[in-house]
């Protein structure tokens, strides 16, 4: 498919994230400082939100986007998400007789603070990238134990806090945790010394289910799919992850990008999950190409420093798609809501520059990573910003999510004192 | 302290589980079909959806009952909910001048359906009874090595799924899930056919929290405790927990009893935790008498045959209290919500007869128990009916949580078929 043109001129740039293919959905503070839902174009925001008030968006219910936050739209369901997107589509292209109408609602995004695009309602955080739980599990088990029996069967997962979720720009505070090395005979109380990132892809469930669900209707009530940073506590996370898995290492927070990029705009980039070793059982095989070619990077930028590249990679290394992880989730009975998000699992590719995390790039701490600055590192230091990327590339056009950023703070001194 | 009397007759016998010294909190369907907000007293529901109505409720803000749960009123805070219950006991008691004005609100417990008493944000499910981490541990890794090494440092605990947990009398579907047995070759999916009940007690946060909290902040901020049965499908547990913890074996439902007993009325049973072994770390020292003298017991009811007492422990045989869980769940910087449900993890007294799973009660199915009909069981079968119920024992009156119950219906034959 060809870059659709717009009478917005910087969405038509080969480079621009936010061409009229796209149209990601996510949330912006007005200028009345209130949080109106925008949607991008070029480098220009569309404020839905007063084009709502001032009755220029047709939707089957009032108010959905007086919230600021996009769950209520979600709950409209497939047909309003493609007829919305298709007005907007038409209303947004060269040559549309609503140019002037439209006009007054564009927002610069230069500038423009996001906030958070929904109400996370409940995270779920998988681990279905394969060369990542192989590098992760021969660090720990060796590499011959490094898969668990179960890891090609099914897409293991964990649940996770929604209430640490944040957009992307927000800051990030080095935690306090509980930790004992191998080597302390008794464990203490201290900041991570072992703060990493995870390079992922959360998807959004924008429809909600009460039982199982087949891999294809998981599929269908995807909403879209946002770039998602599972900032980790490596050293919190070895001591208390046995046996009922990780807990506070990753609860101070996970990064997702500030735009929801729609499972529309994705379509055209769909791609077959992996050749598998071992045939999925039927209610988790792939249903269609389930996976999507979107490139991805990391960068790290120590303070006032350029940023340097750590790792390049491919959403399209995943083992297991999104909809496998949501059919897998519903398995149960597990109601799932609308708003729910699931992180893919680390991404990482098969070569040592492909990999996305700090404990895999590092091996452990081991090998410590040369940045373009001279300086080397083997987790985060205080000071530095991540910077997770992502781009679908067209015939001429490019689908982007943002960047998803975060910066690390100095644990504070005294976690207790306020 | 002794007996409360109040001029609703049937909460002045020491058997009562709903005496003037309880006041719990509940929801239940009104005649117009309508969630409203209720207090137990006696045999009795007071309405206090429709009090508000009638503006017979005195809060610093309107409508905080018309929602049909008590989020809105734990979000009043700490002092609201003293004077409350203040104005409520003194309303009720007996003697008052009230009672001509209260009757007209008074519902007959009996009949009445209840509701969950407030929408779970997110749930916490902990593994904080020493006696079931020690027997879970011994089936799956011998005595010797049956405590993890962080066990007795750190309250080890999992996220669980909110929107799994419903409210006593829901009626429970058996799962399907991804099993392999440790001789199967290969997994299949097929319905559990080891489903259990763990007996808990669940602490319902009151007062968000963004940052590291003390244990006394965390104690301070828990609104009330319900029973809670934390229904686990034991054999998809043994195939997915390794290595990221238990996931779709837990995500069927939790069910908790019908009323919210707050803190206030349990502070006369307020009793220490047990002596440690080791020293906890400052952060999570107890600051005084943190776990509660409560009795707990289980029945298991074959469908339409009398119920055999499985069960009899006590919730002060905790090794960490609900306060000390909250506190360590705050301590990576976890933004912790009102309405968030921590599950204090099995209580298992240390004798046979006080275990408080069937994975315990049978030796992980070994030693079948023997039923009062005679029939037998490892785990639940399909049509059972299980019951939990808890009892504080004060000076002549008793302090109780409204039985927490759920019935086991057979798997669907296909989970796919709607």
């Amino acid at each position: 498919m060809p870059l659709k043109k717009s009478w917005v001129a910087s969405a038509n740039t080969p480079d621009c994230p936010f061409p009229l293919n796209n149209l990601p959905y996510g949330v912006f503070l007005a200028t009345d400082d209130e949080r109106h839902c925008g949607v991008a174009i070029g480098d220009q925001i569309l404020d839905v939100t007063r084009m709502e008030e001032d009755s220029l968006i047709d939707l089957p219910e009032d108010y959905v986007f007086m919230t600021g936050v996009w769950n209520d739209f979600m709950d409209l369901g497939p047909q309003v998400w493609a007829g919305f997107r298709a007005t907007l589509t038409a209303a947004l292209a060269e040559g549309s007789d609503q140019q002037a109408a439209l006009t007054p609602y564009l927002v610069p995004m230069a500038g423009a603070k996001m906030a958070m695009p929904i109400d996370v309602i409940e995270y779920t955080d998988f681990y279905a990238g394969r060369n990542h739980a192989f590098n992760v599990g021969s660090l720990f088990r060796g590499p011959e134990n490094a898969l668990p029996p179960n890891w090609l069967h099914i897409p293991i997962g964990y649940n996770g806090r929604a209430s640490s979720v944040v957009v992307s720009g927000t800051d990030i505070r080095r935690p306090w945790g509980q930790l004992k090395g191998p080597n302390d005979d008794k464990p203490r109380f201290a900041p991570c010394a072992r703060f990493d990132i995870e390079l992922e892809m959360g998807a959004i469930v924008g429809v909600s289910s009460d039982g199982p669900i087949t891999v294809q209707e998981a599929d269908d009530n995807i909403f879209g799919y946002v770039l998602l940073n599972d900032w980790s506590a490596r050293d919190i996370q070895a001591w208390e992850y046995q046996p009922l898995g990780p807990f506070q290492a990753k609860a101070t927070a996970t990064t997702i990008s500030p735009w929801i990029v729609t499972k529309a705009a994705l379509e055209p980039f769909r791609c077959d999950t992996p050749e598998r070793e071992f045939e999925l059982l039927d209610h988790l095989k792939d249903c269609g190409p389930m996976l999507y070619d979107i490139d991805l990077d990391i960068t790290l930028a120590p303070e006032g420093k350029p940023a340097t590249a750590l790792s390049r990679t491919n959403y399209n290394q995943m083992y297991y798609s999104a909809g496998q992880q949501l059919a897998h989730h519903s398995t149960s009975g597990c109601p799932m809501n609308a708003g729910d998000l699931l992180g893919s699992g680390t991404i990482s590719g098969p070569t040592k520059p492909e990999r996305g995390s700090l404990l895999e790039l590092s091996w452990g701490g081991k090998e410590p990573i040369t940045l373009d600055t001279g300086e080397t590192r083997t987790f985060i230091e205080d000071g530095d910003t991540l910077t997770l990327n992502g781009a679908a590339r067209g015939d001429g056009y490019t689908i982007g999510f943002g960047d998803c950023v975060g910066k690390l703070l100095p644990a504070l001194e005294d976690p207790y004192q306020r």
